[in-house]
């Protein structure tokens, strides 16, 4: 185990060690511990926080113009890095190479988001909001800022919060998932190379030990969360208890209703992606379809069954694979429990994957797609978030009932509609009381330029995550009102013709 | 006591009782009850919740041109009855009759902002995120929202709240501030007459029971509060605990600096009413000077002096006086025992208002102006916001070191600076800690189409009050994504010339 | 004749003569000269632009809110005086008087959104565009400005141009109509009453000469037109020769498009009202079917066929009456003269109301709706814009052939399309050359927070009328970029202390 | 003559000859003519057009992100190869090179802004602007679109136009400036290299034959011109005739205004190179100084005539050299005619660099700086913009008089302020009729995320150049209103349950 490499922190532009406690991080292909992870306590988070609030006036003052070219410049390292940056997200999370290049790409774009600062950044200026007076708007950085990242999209998550932060003249902590905690220490190494200053950018790996430090230091002005419902009540509550701004997002469970009238080959192609990609490891997949009327769960289904069969699983490495393994055992167990469960209940259970093996990674934490029918509120798997590659259909008749469903389920992160009708995508969009809404589009993930965000239980705060909520997220409002005096040296009183004094 | 009127609350467009505690409500002027305000209980908050709750979907469907009209028509009906508005508001706060109007007129610029509602609740819209594909943002109301707000502008911060509120198609429960709560009420009875439905806007009196109830409900999705701090960092961990967004604002103690080469006499008058308009019950009053240079605090002593000498103290009533009461007599008993404490501590008393007593009104809460030379940063009226008619210069040698005075401070509200200089000017507006700074301006107040908020303990949560910010604030994005299937009508596959089948 | 009352102009705050030439103004229902105009010549022209130039200065220091609140006033009282209004405006130009008071209704909602002007006039601040160096723009008036508007909407039109232009702190000289002027002037007189000082609005009746005085007078800075395209060309042509800024809106020839998954029966009622609504003499008006199938055609047709003989003609003061006469003697020859010429070139004249006549209106203008089957490409009643109450309906046999159709057309001011179908809505929204696109709404004139534009020979210019587009088009950007020299008052150098020099 | 390189057209992605006619292309540091560049005719001109039409449709459905990717590639091999560009555009303008790269990364920062399309090209989208009814705005492109430049910013000012124009989807045709035409051609082929589709973007070199031919095209949608006031006019008179919309930027006299308060030394640098850089070749140099006060007059003539003293003339080649040729044999005599004037007129030659040489550089168009005193309204120094290195210092006794100077000169593009005093540099931006006004900075071009654009006869059109108003000048507006007949797929009347039919 000595001989495992250790990934250490990045503080002030420097790999370092910090704190006494480490944990295994596995390739879940293969099921072996490959690398150590230091866990930071305390002290090392304030180093981190230290190095941070050093390296932030001569930032600030830094013109945001300046400050969006760095991210120009990592954008242009990110596209030049991708592969090696991509087998690093694969080895330690899992997820199919293709599916982690996906994953990259949208983490850019948000980096190439944030290169946008200058226009982003401008105020609003009004004059004479009285005679000869004039006021205007200047949104200024807040300081020390911190964001603490899931395991599912370990690099795209990060990049969902740092580089905007940064681009706002913020520095920034960051506290990535202990899981796989690679590929965003590399993202930050070369953040570095594109010319961020040392401790603008500063990671910390850890567990909750980091996160308390995070959420109570006083020089932490804002935090930014991505994870399980839970942990993010718990996040906002304590950091808003600490006079902090805190924005928190939690968990999720996604319908995707399916009308009569929708092009099912399509949808069902759509499906397969939203609820078996990256093995439904996503706060925005679709772990549930509600089919309006049993003619169209049973085309839907037919549909399912047919792509399910010729789904291949297996390591991400080898491209021929459509999914990986699970992120973790503990996890695998969990994921097969709700499974085990959901026949217990008794939800249809068409598709079994429990126990799919992968010749020659049989110690990998692999299962293959699973798929219900006739599932119901009541149960388990409808009311929980399972994370994992299992799919239910929910039969209504109509779709005020999908609506009603969808509207009484604790989350509401995203959903989308199957129709042609545009009536019918207009008066769900409307009524849904869910953020993200895709009409014919499974993962509707707002593009970088505009935001994320649930609503309900998936999200704590005021404003969403990246694209433009999280200009203002990560900036304060200053307001200036201004007047100058008379009988100054236009007038002549004081100052002019000072040789005559 | 039961022959005095008893003050009620308003739920679901009638004025009902509600509660078994009441309190009484003072002439601060004469010293005497003349109403009694009843208390709410839980139930009484929750039925106003649940009026505001019926309420809200009819409202949230009734175009954002509509809900502005109402607003339109409110700013005509106060104009109107600004006269009976402003009797009310003096005989309960105490204020002069020409500032009550002031701030009567503070507040209709915030009903007019927000009857912009149909420019300000536009959403982004982009075409072809990717092809054929569409995304827009929709800025949805949230439901039931509340405000908590002070005795010191009984009008105007409930206007900074509820009709941007109510303008961006949510229902709102107001707990206005038991000592005064008269003018805040009929307010809301005139937004009824211009036009408001029933249980759009309602209005409970109470205490921190009434508040408690309005933290913890599930229905209530957003709290709006203005007050001191401690009871702000209450509000903002409580309601965050219980998972609503908050914007908290509390207290302030704003430095005015002024500099040697200021227009002194524009500086001395423009202080005057700062520091002691509304007996300095404002949250934007000045109660510092910062003089840099001992000449320029000596000619700016003088000139207070000077000025402090011609100022008439009196019932807000009578149009000649500057100043009236002090909200209450506890409050005027705190003050003056701050101005004890100021001599105490050794701060030079230049002019001494404790006794001053108002002919026929000896049992009103009147104090004069009090001037202090030689305050220090140590000394308690330096650190904590008296809230009264007292005004303390502090001596500095250089901008910088007034600078880091106020940057050290613990509030950071708002701040001015008197010079004729753009340099000093713009360093100061840009390295102060401060959210909302004047230049040659002592009370920067945004103007209604700019938002209000402090930096520091002056405000908990991300989004300032009023303004743009309150659009933000009293919205939810919602996200659309949205592309459509082939093989339509379009194309004919399917539906074209339906005659034929 | 000299016993008819004489239209004057609004000159300074005064009715005045001006001009020696006038014309008469008939009463279309009757076909009687009810009154004489004044057509201003030169010099009378001149007096207004010299007494909007005189104006200029004080209006443009007032301070965007308060020019604002002359909007909401007016708004008021044009709600108060809409009956007065509306006897005009069907008193000259015919149309029924609830289409005059929704034409005042349209007015209105533009002086509402002039109403928020200070929220429209913000400018974009940059702090640190460079080191300690920011930039700011502002948006400042232009200084004297003009409308030319047409007789088909004699109170809306001017209404989209001046107010807007006032509010940005221009002054304006407007030209209505000589067919139908009495209106506008009504309005102008409301506005002065609203608190709009002397010179900042002014009034010229008149005809070419006026026209032309204001194309070429060196102070008018900005034209604005509404009329025909042969027109809308020469003005801008003229006006641009003259280094000012036009925009000229011209003629239309609107299809609408109804797919055979419409829902008929509607697209049939809201053709009734876009075709026959105001004798079709509307810009926004619809001369066109496309229907997509001869199913569709032959269920459109019927349908209107149905409606059209429910229509009632006759004078608009009778609130019975669907349709009122056309404006004059000469356009009721000319629309019938394209009747006849339809019948000629072959289509098939499926209602005819050229004969109509309406008892005790013997000599008033009227006629009743025509409707064509049959209309091709190349017929006169295809090609130019009738602006009478004929509506043809020209079949073809998929969506793409009606929208290569449209393209194909001169003119692109507005178009819609009737079906349930997204993919088809969002195909024709994309692609057709029109400017302002209906999906399901047959006259999708944008609200009053939006732009009017069309496409092609409909609009010359870069910004479209009214709404945002009015705010860039009334002003004219300035830059400013700042930065300030050390060494000042801040540093010590050269005036602190002054007491010591 | 035969044997110099001869440099072509770019076409359709390809360098292309076209037109019989050619010029040569000198090297005004040696006065050699060194290339010579063919003359478009009407017919190449065609070609270019028809290019850029058949190349529009693709290029309008590329989405904007992928079309701003291309302006992000094309930042990073502007600065790869931005060696080789400056040596191109020194050798054929003559400025230095450290000009030429000042210019070039002017260029970039507008190639940098274009990369921002995604978020400059969102449109506004309302809820429920009636009941159920929604409207949003697209900025859709224009078309083939196209740009004339002047001579003296052979790089920069073609960056200002196209990389917008295309970022919106358009197509364009550039003519450069025949005198220095290879620059604009190689930033165009890296154009090509970063993933420009052939025919999206033209070149062709030519003079007023060319010109013609785009002012009158009907396929011509735009025209964006840099260049002299009267050939601005004509190009507006002409393309407004044509129905198109056109920005024409023209000529300048800018002055800056030195305050007795002033910074002096500060002053005179800031000065000598807004007044001397590129030999005053700049519609943003300063070609007079309004001194208020003789002391100040005497004093910044004191500085100028120091620092001129240390100046170098010779090629721009040569690092050590501060101010290179002027651009032509012709300007050259010109310019020198211009001072011989000004001595006539009676102006005070305070430094005559009329008969500068450089040595081995006899025949390059050499002059040295030249300096005035005693500058009068009357004279022609005053009046004309002579685009040369001569600086005339006009004396005035308050800053009221020289702002009357500037108020009524014809142009007014920019200007300067120098002051310590707030009060005196808000009176004066606010006040002076231009339209880029700086405060201690002297050439206050905006920044590339702000627009640029003189008043007066400097600019004919309403919007800038560059920055947010290039975004809406090449886009035309779209209204979209939409609502969707009911009894469709939601309410089941029609399509549910297909199978059941």
């Amino acid at each position: 185990m000595n001989e495992l490499p250790l990934i250490q922190h990045l503080i002030d532009g420097q790999l370092v060690a910090g704190g006494t406690r480490s944990v295994d991080v596995f390739n879940p292909a293969t099921g072996q511990a490959e690398k150590r992870v230091l866990l930071a306590d305390k002290h090392t988070v304030e180093q981190a926080i230290a190095s941070a609030h050093a390296a932030y006036p001569a930032w600030r003052a830094t013109p945001p113009l300046k400050r969006a070219r760095v991210m120009s410049k990592l954008k242009t390292l990110l596209e030049d890095n991708a592969e090696r940056l991509c087998a690093l997200l694969t080895a330690e999370h899992g997820k199919v190479l293709s599916d982690s290049m996906g994953e990259l790409q949208r983490g850019i774009e948000n980096v190439e988001y944030a290169s946008y600062a200058p226009e982003l950044l401008k105020g609003e200026h009004s004059k004479n909001v009285g005679p000869s007076m004039d006021s205007w708007s200047e949104f200024q950085p807040l300081g020390v800022t911190a964001g603490i990242t899931p395991f599912n999209f370990p690099v795209m998550v990060p990049l969902w919060m740092w580089p905007m932060a940064i681009a706002c003249g913020n520095t920034f902590v960051l506290k990535p998932s202990e899981r796989d905690p690679s590929s965003a220490l590399l993202v930050a190494e070369l953040a570095l190379q594109a010319g961020l200053p040392p401790g603008v950018l500063n990671v910390v790996n850890g567990d909750k030990e980091a996160v308390d430090a995070l959420l109570t230091d006083k020089r932490v002005q804002a935090i930014s969360f991505v994870g399980s419902t839970p942990i993010a009540e718990y996040i906002y509550a304590t950091g808003c208890a600490h006079g902090k701004r805190v924005q928190a997002l939690g968990g999720a469970k996604n319908h995707a209703v399916v009308m009569p009238d929708a092009d099912i080959a399509n949808a069902v192609n759509a499906l397969m992606g939203a609820a078996y990609g990256s093995c439904g490891e996503r706060c925005m997949a679709i772990p549930l379809v509600v089919a309006v009327g049993d003619a169209t769960a049973d085309a839907v289904l037919a549909g399912l069954k047919a792509e399910i069969a010729k789904m291949k699983v297996g390591p991400g490495t080898d491209s021929a694979n459509d999914m990986g393994p699970l992120v973790t055992k503990a996890h695998l167990d969990k994921v097969k429990g709700f499974v085990d469960q959901g026949v217990q209940e008794g939800a249809t259970l068409v598709v079994d994957g429990r126990n799919v093996q992968v010749a020659g990674h049989e110690s990998g934490y692999f299962m293959g797609a699973c798929l219900f029918d006739h599932v119901k509120p009541g149960m388990k798997i409808y009311q929980e978030e399972i994370f994992g590659p299992v799919l239910g259909v929910v039969r209504v008749k109509t779709l005020q009932e999908g609506m009603d469903l969808i509207n009484a389920h604790e989350y509401g992160n995203g959903t989308c509609i199957f129709t042609r009708d545009g009536e019918a995508a207009r008066y769900f969009s409307d009524h849904i009381l869910v953020g993200m809404v895709g009409v014919n589009v499974p993962l509707p993930v707002p593009v970088a330029y505009h935001s994320f965000g649930g609503w309900k239980r998936s999200l704590f705060g005021d404003l969403s995550a990246y694209g433009p909520d999280a200009v203002r997220f990560y900036t304060k409002r200053k307001t200036i009102t201004q007047r100058w005096p008379s009988a100054g040296v236009r007038e002549g009183a004081v100052f002019s013709f000072p040789t005559n004094r």
